[in-house]
């Protein structure tokens, strides 16, 4: 390894819950075989990383209850480079964390972010876009990759470009804009010069950690004096005390729209099949079968145990190994698995977070 | 026992498809506590005859898949009153082996036959009713017992009456009717003179035998070899040769109808809170609690396992112990056991037999 080599960091947080009850708060979506192959999100997303840089400088941050699960799903990452928040603090905490551990160690470095449940389907022209964005974080500026979009996604934020995207050329990111409604999203996506936001951010630590200091001195103190507490005996004791003073903001908020109001933000358009495998609409379009009749199946191993009969927009997840069968019905997602069974009305697959909270205040918590 | 005393017979077979998957062939819905106490249907059955007769003059027809499950649920039944079908041959035959049975061991007994998977919450006037068909039988009558109908219940076969049915008034039967339209069943119930077919039955041995032996000489000849053979060493040799030859028939159809135009068939209609346990609105309706949300839910045991969010007519039956949460659904039946889901538009309850068939075409045979 070589101190200009890239440094990837893959923050693997949050549970999932609009995949509930396939994804739980012990066994988020990350470490599940979403991947229409045998390897989890978090697996191929590291696999999909590897020719980008090497173990040794790729770093996971993670909560306590999925370290274990981090490390035995990634044989091959350095102890040192799992990185266990005492608790979640969203994205600035874990991203701030991960850049002012790798300037601790590897000074100026450049390094980019990558989310762990993303899928991508093309790693060459991910490679290659990465490659760019690299250029423009060495040129000083806080990169984003934007997603060229395919449809009026009201589920994602988008990147408002400087100009209409075009693949691999870099340009100035003008604003991020929040999750919009339909009728926004169809504007964003027809004019041409909107990008989804997945958030991927390449960028040189001592330029992102300088902009940190800038924004957010909240987060900015804390975070280097952890840091500098890192690898060392101190590490816990400066981790009792200021983690909890960390503000939870995320990293967009804090940090990229800020600066990209003072033109500091670039972006290079990707187009490499990405996918947010965020819900069970998604999984089923890219990973599931048609069983017939009206009915489309995802199933993470074993033979098809699904039986739609007169089905509509049926969307089966057999991830128990037992029968699911329907009759008559349309536009439901059923999922199985060993200690609890959902059945949603498609329209809602965005409400099942919501669900999963009444389930907590109802004392459903071995479920969750 | 006196041979004047009542003998009753529950023809228990049937496996209860419209209960799939609660209900299984190898464990059917008779042996399952569908009576909202821990009793089986069975069970319950014995338990409102217990009174009307003794267990010795107590006879269960059932086939080989479920003789020893009625064996350990009714501890109390010699095994000798146990006549194991060698295979299903329809009311028919399992009746009319009964009969003939009762008919060697007591002659010209008065016997009685009941469904082995009824709902009835008024035992007292149910022993009644059967007291005043049992006057009716002891004349000579093909006595039945009519249910009177509280719906235009298309499901259900009814009685024509000869004249408006009073309750507990013996009156002629003059037809056997198959399941009606909504309209000719409207119209059947509108009439007061129309009864529902619960295939209660009451009679002389040696009146139904010789009934038998008039109109189905094909079913009464190898029966009355076979009733010659029972309790003896040349019991298995005979059912071997004989059963195999005996035609699949239902009583009504091969007996009552036929007799019910020569005048010779009877009813005394009852009311007495029967209900036919025959498939899931049932028993909701009557078993289930609701859960709020527009939720109603049935369980065999155990705490509620359902959280309904959004819905509208949904019913639940948790009976394997999971969670069964539903989100903005409407109308559908969700039903999870331990190698099964159904999910199941309601208005398409009635079809699960189909989807069985469907299952079995599939060669899901374990789930069957």
């Amino acid at each position: 390894m070589t101190s200009t080599e890239l440094h990837v960091v893959v923050p693997a947080g949050g549970s999932g819950t609009r995949l509930w009850p396939l994804s739980r708060a012990s066994n988020p979506k990350f470490l599940h075989p979403l991947t229409g192959t045998g390897r989890s999100l978090l697996q191929a997303t590291f696999d999909r990383l590897a020719p980008l840089s090497s173990p040794a400088n790729l770093i996971v941050v993670t909560g306590t209850a999925h370290a274990a699960g981090v490390a035995r799903q990634l044989p091959d990452l350095p102890e040192r480079n799992i990185l266990v928040e005492p608790f979640a603090r969203d994205s600035c905490a874990a991203i701030a964390l991960a850049a002012a551990v790798i300037d601790k160690r590897s000074p100026g470095a450049v390094m980019a972010s990558f989310a762990a449940d993303h899928l991508i389907t093309d790693t060459a022209e991910f490679a290659a876009t990465v490659a760019r964005a690299v250029d423009g974080a060495r040129d000083g500026h806080l990169m984003t990759i934007g997603i060229t979009p395919t449809r009026p996604e009201t589920g994602y934020g988008y990147l408002r470009c400087s100009e209409t995207a075009r693949r691999s050329v870099l340009q100035r990111v003008l604003e991020f804009k929040e999750k919009p409604s339909l009728e926004v999203a169809t504007r964003y996506v027809e004019s041409g010069s909107y990008l989804w936001n997945a958030s991927m951010f390449v960028w040189r630590t001592d330029v992102f950690l300088a902009e940190l200091q800038a924004r957010r001195p909240d987060v900015a103190g804390p975070i280097a004096a952890i840091a500098a507490a890192w690898d060392t005996d101190a590490q816990d004791d400066v981790l009792a005390e200021l983690w909890p003073t960390v503000p939870k903001v995320a990293v967009e908020y804090a940090v990229m729209e800020p600066a990209a109001e003072d033109g500091k933000v670039a972006t290079v358009p990707g187009d490499f099949g990405w996918s947010d495998i965020g819900d069970f609409e998604t999984v089923a379009d890219l990973l599931g079968s048609d069983v017939g009749d009206g009915g489309r199946e995802f199933r993470t191993s074993g033979p098809s145990r699904s039986v739609v009969v007169d089905g509509e927009g049926v969307i089966t997840v057999p991830a128990a190994g037992r029968l699911v069968a329907t009759l008559g019905v349309r536009d439901v997602i059923v999922v199985d698995t060993a200690d609890a069974v959902l059945v949603c009305a498609r329209d809602r697959a965005q409400d099942i977070k919501r669900l999963t909270e009444i389930l907590r205040d109802r004392g459903e918590l071995d479920c969750l």
